[in-house]
């Protein structure tokens, strides 16, 4: 039995009513999780003692069904299942099925949660990989010099992952100039950078789909305002990853960032003012986990970033980002 | 008023009922159309006549909203508003909030169809943004030689697309040897490319989000079956193309590409005996309308690609593949 084929096995022996997930056109985790498929479209249907798969791969503990006449296939096994009741996956593709499910007044109800808490706790195997990931994203960081554009320079750093077998796939990369800087998520542009300019990069590379998330911000030395921040969120990150230990609350990790922000004078344009998290948890998924940042209790073998940050819209942003471990 | 507000003015005159549109972590093609923003997370609550936009951006014929709170703030909206029925675009990060929806009693109902039908049609300006896209996807293919492997010839099409100011972000690009490329949607591995390798490469860049997808197969000409598969999809891709025109139906376009697959020998094995369509409409998304391929009616100025394909299971697969405009 292999490993997805077992965590498979364990959640059927807790499922409380069919559970429907879907990977249409995007990569979805709990599919990968419970079947190993990650090639799209796949469609999984589990009850307490079935399992159903329509995919091109096969998955070890599914009845593996072909694509063909999917539409007509699934709705008529559902039928023959008598599944008048079933949880939906709402995180994955299997949402774009709600409509015609309520239409057959089958009763729906959110499984998304249930289905990503095991994926919280990572084993040592899932954390080597992150750890991996996470290396080999910041050495590529590193290894970048600041020219060209902030689109050559996502290129740059996408060919380099590739080289090195893996891809810069966990998210779109983040390469942002002085005022794009102040826009948390945003697109790289053709906008050029100059060795003068602030450059902030938040990238990750995926370790067999298991993610990295790193941000660093690049400045000119002589640029007081732009030091001021950066060490002030430098600082601010180092204080919050000190509170890491099981049974601390986000909050706490919180708090002990914009503590030290404020003694740096930055009282206001903080990550929480313009209602970003100082973190989230990660894994197969960039953002994991169902809880905002700071309602989550940490535990051992959680994997969070810690990403304080300033914005100072239409001017400048700071990030810095790394991944930690909770032990 | 910009491109953007001119499309929301045309579709709140429409409207029938307020509609719920999110871009989370997924960019959204619907809520870029109507506001211009592209960047996540965005939430967009569309009634007959207010917009609210919760963004870092701003978006002209919308009242602007902070995330921050966004949580609160967004469902005292909705009460605010007396909104009990809501059209939910399913295709977009909005279907996250349908369970926290329907325990509020508020009557839902997919609007994803609706949203995407202007989208169907194309103006001059985006053909010719699609034009570019696809040119400039070919050009960037024809420069990499057939060495390294799977993933640094993605690697390396990443790299070329970002230095011409793009990025080949349509979709995850498939590169694929001898037997992976019988799986129409492989992933990239670090499985080595010899120059005798047949070697199957889908990738698109995206021009101000507008989508390519090409599709090319380069094996080597001493065999024979390869040569042969190759020659008998290419002229099915031909025949198809050469339908193309408004009031066709997608059917014969397939019918067309399967003849001549047949002519050549090959009967099965063929993109539908594996549930594939001959093709799909494209646009800001890869895959765009709600119709199968076959059931489309062809309409002036649609963007449709034609991709004939021949699959054998752990031996080899050939697919050919361009973009089309229904002129």
């Amino acid at each position: 039995m292999n490993l997805h084929s077992q965590r498979l096995k364990k959640l059927q022996s807790t499922l409380k009513q069919p559970v429907l997930l879907a990977s249409l056109e995007a990569f979805s985790p709990n599919l990968y999780y419970y079947s190993g498929v990650q090639e799209t479209p796949a469609v999984a249907l589990i009850t307490k003692n079935h399992a159903f798969l329509y995919s091109w791969h096969e998955a070890e503990g599914f009845e593996n069904y072909s694509l063909k006449g999917f539409r007509k296939n699934f709705f008529e096994l559902l039928e023959k299942q008598k599944i008048n009741k079933l949880s939906i996956d709402e995180k994955s593709d299997a949402v774009r099925f709600v409509f015609k499910l309520l239409a057959k007044k089958i009763k729906l109800s959110p499984a998304s949660e249930g289905l990503s808490a095991p994926r919280e706790i990572k084993s040592g195997h899932e954390i080597s990989l992150m750890k991996k990931a996470q290396d080999l994203t910041k050495k590529i960081v590193a290894e970048c010099s600041k020219s060209g554009t902030e689109n050559s320079f996502a290129g740059l750093m996408e060919f380099k992952a590739r080289k090195t077998g893996f891809a810069l796939n966990a998210f779109p990369p983040i390469v942002a100039v002085n005022e794009n800087a102040a826009i948390p998520h945003h697109s790289p542009t053709n906008k050029k950078i100059n060795s003068r300019d602030l450059l902030l990069v938040d990238c990750g590379l995926t370790n067999e789909k298991y993610c990295a998330d790193y941000t660093t911000t690049f400045y000119e030395g002589k640029n007081k305002v732009w030091k001021d921040a950066c060490v002030a969120v430098s600082e601010a990150l180092k204080a919050s990853a000190k509170k890491v230990r099981p049974g601390v609350k986000g909050k706490v990790l919180t708090n002990a960032s914009l503590k030290v922000l404020s003694e740096y004078g930055f009282k206001q344009n903080t990550f929480k003012d313009i209602g970003l998290s100082l973190g989230h948890q990660l894994g197969l998924e960039v953002h994991e986990g169902s809880k905002p940042f700071d309602e989550l209790t940490l535990k051992k073998g959680m994997a969070i970033t810690i990403e304080p940050g300033l914005y100072f819209k239409k001017e400048f942003g700071v990030r810095f980002e790394d991944v930690f471990f909770v032990k």
